[in-house]
């Protein structure tokens, strides 16, 4: 006989998604109580992350319940799903009856192009997250932004600020404690150029700029998202 | 024509690994230029992380090249692998050609039951990290310790430090600080719990409760392999 958890989490992956932007809050969720945490894409076969590594879908979309937190990540392969209507469907579809709807990095403009964000306060990377503004989105650059039911995290690496931030939302933050000791989540990083508010200028620049192509892109895309929802 | 990477690293993954311990510092060093980053067990089957995350090796032992950097990750997997010949003998294969021979979490105890950190200074995840003793391991109980070529990590997330002190002893720290401005790994838990150093103590004492069977089958392997090796 097969319990349902009370809290069943929702991962979408994606070709090209920056695979520790959902496998850093997955291995986080994973470990919480009464929680079912499932990775969905279009179908279960496995897609490659931004790095190669291989990701194996739980569902497809055809076939995921109904989830109580979805948890949408980015990377360069969230340029294409803004634009992808399977995509932009399925995070339609769910976002009415889950009782979160968040995102990581680049999530945010995922989210936003599905029309999730509009009004709403949100974060995303700091090389993307003037592109929110397209959208009719409130800015707001920090690591973990909490907007009602909406929860947004910075880059990649904010994806364990985040899943402490909703974990604590579902579960309590005594939970969220436990689990945040046990993962010993105690971070010292060995160098502090974590942001562009603490790293050298001349290397933020040289980042923005190693970064450009991809940022064209998707600001190209983002424009053309935006405008069609205009018109629309 | 395929050209061969400056920098190969070879990181150790197997059934009930933590996942996080090696996906987490395979997403700072997959990026870092000149590098191949493989994941490796036995065979290329898939295998399932403790979360029950998929993981699909890149390599088996038997056709992995010398590696520069060997990466060993910890989790409750760990303990069967102390005892398990074909790990060990490949651990003991590939370390001597290494130039740096590392782990994160309870990695360290299998690299300690291997016979490759007697009498190196290392860390461990903090519920786990007395029993390197027992191989003549010399503790010190902090987020990343390098001893020569032997570089640990503490818990689970403490990948992420450990990754950067590895990219920055590989390609030096101007490029370290690159990636880590990509990646965004500027931390700001929500909450101060993750050590027992600032964790409150009968919050530490309810997570040792919780991991006591998983530490007691640990303590009673490494006692153990421990005391073959005295004989042997």
């Amino acid at each position: 006989m097969t319990t349902e958890p009370k809290t069943r989490i929702g991962m979408l992956v994606f070709p090209m998604v920056t695979s520790l932007d959902i496998l850093g809050p997955f291995e986080v969720l994973a470990r919480a109580s009464d929680c079912r945490v499932e990775l969905v894409w279009k179908d279960r076969q496995p897609i490659k992350g931004d790095t190669g590594l291989a990701i194996t879908p739980d569902r497809g979309f055809g076939d995921a319940p109904q989830y109580d937190v979805l948890v949408v990540p980015g990377g360069p392969g969230q340029t294409p799903m803004m634009e992808d209507a399977e995509v932009i469907g399925f995070l339609r579809r769910q976002a009415p009856g889950a009782g979160f709807v968040t995102s990581i990095c680049t999530g945010s403009l995922l989210l936003a192009a599905a029309g999730l964000l509009a009004g709403r306060k949100a974060t995303c990377h700091w090389l993307s997250i003037d592109q929110l503004a397209l959208f009719g989105v409130e800015i707001v650059p920090e690591r973990v932004v909490v907007d009602g039911n909406r929860i947004t995290g910075a880059g990649v690496t904010s994806g364990l600020d985040f899943a402490f931030t909703v974990l604590a939302a579902i579960r309590g933050e005594e939970e969220a404690k436990a689990l945040q000791l046990l993962m010993e989540y105690d971070p010292a990083p060995p160098f502090q150029s974590g942001h562009p508010r603490v790293a050298a200028p001349e290397l933020t620049e040289k980042v923005r700029l190693m970064a450009r192509n991809m940022l064209e892109r998707r600001l190209e895309v983002s424009r053309r998202v935006a405008e069609a929802a205009k018109q629309g």
